[in-house]
């Protein structure tokens, strides 16, 4: 089968490589139809090291079971699937608890030892854990809003309840990306008031204004914190929804956030030390957030897509095939693009 | 009038100061009949350098109303009452909502503007908002524990919220002083079932034990953080309560929080960044905490010490005089005493 391997920074191949197959009781084959390039694949395609044998890529995903081992009982050959960027089993203490992306028996996709997202297939451990079926055909129209479940809807989900968005609440979403843009659906579907989005590209402003975004905040830095804390009455917003994971944009959901208010990072941290640790204790600012666990969060989000009332999948603004994931990710890197499905 | 000045590291003074006297029409002025020396305190008396001015010090008391400005409704004169280490309106958007510690028009005690607690007399600005009549006299035998309703008892509790503790829970209480030991009594109170003490001194962990905690950590650094992994099955705690506040003790306290769980830190940071951001962000844990706002905790511990239920006083183990404060502060920073009461 075909796959998309990284080799190194700004690398990435399509590549032969072995079939994905079931090899324990627990694993169902995937044929992959829907997958896309995340904004956290960037990160190793600025920084990642030449590898002789190279990372398969991709975590999210849309398909078709092909195959299920002896002990899979919830889903079954022909059944369309959404898989969570994070496989789990369902049942330990960390999944009984929501928290799947911590399952004591679960991983990431890709990497050196298993199959990732973009490619053709997907061998995925702890089916019955992992996979959700969706009540659609595998070419509905709401396929994009269906595959944003996997990863970047149930990001910004988890990046606002981390942030105790509620009913009246003042939000900040620092990052217009596509899990920041998934941060305003998330904060206006918990009932937000005012929504500042904080970012600097006219497509992604636009769509953010679409989404449910108040104010839009382009300044940078110190500037960005004046013009939020103007907004705000002085105060800062109760919750701050930081969707980027660099330094300065983690500093500035932690300057943004009222005394007591809390931040909630999903933005992967590209530093070891936080910053601001005095101020931030100051202000009893709440800091919560991490990978999410978007298998907790499908079913609860699946309805408001059927039924329309939330159109995440309006991320992707370019939709390519396989061969064409290498220009993706380029596209991606460039801000060309906002977010990029690959459709098999 | 004497009160307690701190011109630099290790110098502390008792000197004659301008009588505390009414300014304005929110104020009260009390005589203290009670009052005591902090952990915080130990951190000037380590670092501060040196002063003509000097500092006031102390933040925690208890007295005797003496005279009310023009304003004040809910105090008289007579009144015996607390206070609590932050003095706050009691009617703005922050006090409202239960953070008095960020009232918009409130203040800390001491410094180089306003009385502090180590003294014979203290002027309150908004006394209405900021003091809490005890419903006994000022040689109650509860005394001890109700001065520590000033600061360390409210605290241990604000830890113990900002962890979320609860009914069932494991709890790691990071710090043996007075506010670790209040940590303990909170966790105790709100139903945790096991309450890990991590510390060193023979004195305090026996009244740690008594006060509730099941285990005892003596263990530094990585020794430490292993043995709280095997005494939790392998999988750390769900509260944890930081309750010294320099790097060491952070970075502990940020390791031993299980995935999901979360640390309430009290102790005033040394470090300008916060250790492990990216292993905190891996396992979703939750940071919260800040200055303790007591004031918005009185009225819910009140009952519990009136009717013996807690004894938090017990943390005073050597009562002094207003001329014993400088050695004092010697006995707190060579470990010598857990904590001192001041009797006047």
């Amino acid at each position: 089968m075909r796959a998309t391997v990284m080799y190194g920074s700004g690398d990435v191949r399509i590549e032969h490589v072995p079939d994905a197959h079931i090899i324990k009781p627990t694993d169902a084959l995937v044929t992959i139809t829907r997958a896309c390039i995340c904004g956290s694949d960037l990160w190793p395609y600025q920084q990642m090291k030449p590898s002789e044998i190279g990372n398969r890529m991709g975590h999210e995903f849309i398909g078709i079971v092909e195959a299920v081992g002896t002990e899979v009982r919830r889903v079954k050959p022909g059944d369309l699937v959404v898989a969570p960027f994070a496989w789990s089993d369902g049942t330990c203490i960390f999944c009984q608890g929501g928290l799947h992306t911590s399952c004591l028996h679960g991983g990431f996709w890709g990497g050196t030892e298993l199959d990732g997202g973009q490619g053709e297939a997907v061998r995925v451990p702890q089916a019955d854990g992992t996979l959700v079926v969706l009540p659609v055909g595998p070419d509905h129209a709401l396929m994009p809003s269906l595959l944003t479940l996997s990863d970047v809807m149930g990001t910004g989900h988890h990046a606002a309840l981390a942030a105790k968005v509620a009913p009246g609440k003042t939000v900040a979403v620092v990052g217009d990306g596509a899990v920041g843009l998934c941060g305003v659906i998330a904060a206006r579907r918990l009932g937000a008031e005012q929504i500042i989005l904080l970012g600097r590209h006219p497509d992604r402003i636009a769509l953010g204004r679409d989404f449910g975004a108040t104010d839009i905040v382009s300044e940078r830095g110190e500037a960005a914190i004046e013009r939020v804390r103007a907004l705000t009455g002085g105060l800062g917003a109760h919750s701050v929804l930081e969707c980027v994971g660099h330094g300065e944009a983690t500093r500035t959901a932690l300057s943004i956030a009222r005394a007591g208010g809390a931040v909630g990072r999903v933005g992967v941290p590209q530093d070891a030390t936080m910053p601001a640790a005095m101020s931030t204790f100051f202000r009893n600012i709440t800091i919560a957030g991490g990978p999410a666990p978007v298998r907790a969060y499908i079913e609860e989000l699946l309805p408001d897509v059927i039924e329309g009332r939330i159109e995440p999948g309006r991320v992707f603004d370019r939709t390519i095939t396989l061969d064409g994931v290498p220009d993706g990710y380029r596209a991606m890197n460039d801000r060309e693009a906002i977010k990029v499905m690959i459709r098999f």
